[in-house]
């Protein structure tokens, strides 16, 4: 092959879905890494960190595709046709997406768009923040005698509304972790409060292994008072669970509790 | 200080829980890495891809403390009772765990040890198998119009029994993950049909990220018949769900069907 200096001759179409993590730029993957390193284009969400931009080369294009975007917006259709666009014209695309590409990425909706252009796709999962955040705050979603699994719902589904599967999750022992529902806070705790679990403790997490995180716990009953007191807003994620009582903060809030009951 | 030859003396006790990942080794993050890097001692699990020790230093002490393990297993008081004295009189402790380590990891009873001899700890998230092996398989945990949320339960309780979460899991939409069930996969399935979801698809998947990958995709009534047939074995984790018809093993079996059936 002659060699030119248009770098789409040069370079294979090809994308890859990476999963950027929580927010902590060490929490990306070794693999992650990689697949920045060798990335022609970068196409990267808002809850992306920004130093994961280093990895890729200097030359790399870097596009944000935020939804969050203040000036104008990416829907899903434009950000799958710039994908495509950039892997066709530019070679190894990396798409950068908070979390895990598939909780509540919609990566395989990019991988299906992907397919219908022949362009070849790969993946590299990430930490959802999901169990991540948790864990680092010393909540774990499964704990021996207080909890056997965990159960991780959106709180806005694509019609805005409140998922139905959080009616069935607060009828259960399950751990449940709300993503993309701290808008609703009130509403969603009301929803464990209906079924009777107005003491189930509950944690509320901002900005997850950031500069930025802040948490507020507390029960059912008071969680959202005191997330408002805390000025906790989104990106944030809720965890109603016994496994929240292993929060410091819970065991601290009880013992002032306890000494106020006299017990 | 006077320094001496003796490394309990220079090194200051610590305990860091790592999450190793499914199983390929580049699936460990950066701060994993890091952690590993500054070992005086690793204590790894049995589902830890061994390539990852090459990152602590060669002198670390490096012990395994799978349960697996042939000629005698370690509970989990002598798994906690060692990390503690390896951290007394070694200084920094790595306890590495596959997948994270609070995804049925008891990572939390760890701490909780560690907590009462005023040892120090850190946590770092693993990429758990839970989401990131059905992902790389095609399946994602969450996907618009078939899920909006992922419930991942425990095959094996403590009491060895079946989680009872299963059975209120079987009657959700949510996509459920097994894990550690493989070998109560027959028993699994039925309690699927017994809420009358034997057509709901399943996939079963062993060794997920590693070069024994292995996967059967069908359905609740075939499933164990299959994963027989693939001599499909533990370690392995179950997905139910409509998500897993997005795997293309699962396209192809419906289109054998549907030619047979004369659709």
């Amino acid at each position: 092959m002659i060699q030119t200096d248009t770098k789409n001759i040069l370079n294979e179409p090809r994308i890859t879905l990476v999963g950027a993590g929580p927010g902590d730029a060490e929490l990306i993957t070794l693999k992650g890494v990689k697949a920045l390193q060798t990335a022609d284009v970068v196409l990267y969400d808002a809850l992306v960190n920004d130093d994961l931009l280093d990895y890729a080369p200097a030359d790399a294009v870097k596009v944000y595709v935020g939804k969050r975007s203040g000036d104008h917006s990416f829907s899903q259709d434009n950000i799958n046709r710039l994908m495509v666009d950039y892997a066709l014209n530019y070679g190894h695309v990396v798409r950068l997406k908070g979390g895990d590409p598939f909780v509540f990425g919609r990566g395989h909706e990019e991988l299906d768009f992907a397919a219908e252009y022949n362009i070849p796709t790969q993946v590299v999962p990430g930490i959802s923040s999901s169990i991540g955040v948790p864990g680092l705050q010393g909540i774990p979603v499964t704990h021996r005698g207080l909890s056997e699994s965990f159960w991780v719902v959106t709180g806005t589904t694509s019609d805005g509304k409140v998922s139905a599967d959080l009616y069935d999750a607060a009828k259960t022992n399950a751990t449940i972790i709300v993503l993309m529902g701290v808008h609703k806070l009130a509403k969603i705790a009301g929803i464990f409060i209906n079924e009777g679990k107005g003491n189930l403790p509950v944690a509320v997490i901002q900005s997850g292994t950031t500069v930025n995180e802040k948490v507020a716990v507390g029960t059912a009953n008071n969680i959202a008072q005191l997330a408002k007191e805390q000025e906790i807003s989104s990106p944030a994620l809720i965890v109603f669970g016994e496994v929240v009582s292993l929060h410091p903060q819970f065991k601290l809030v009880k013992e002032v509790y306890d000494v106020v009951a006299g017990r």
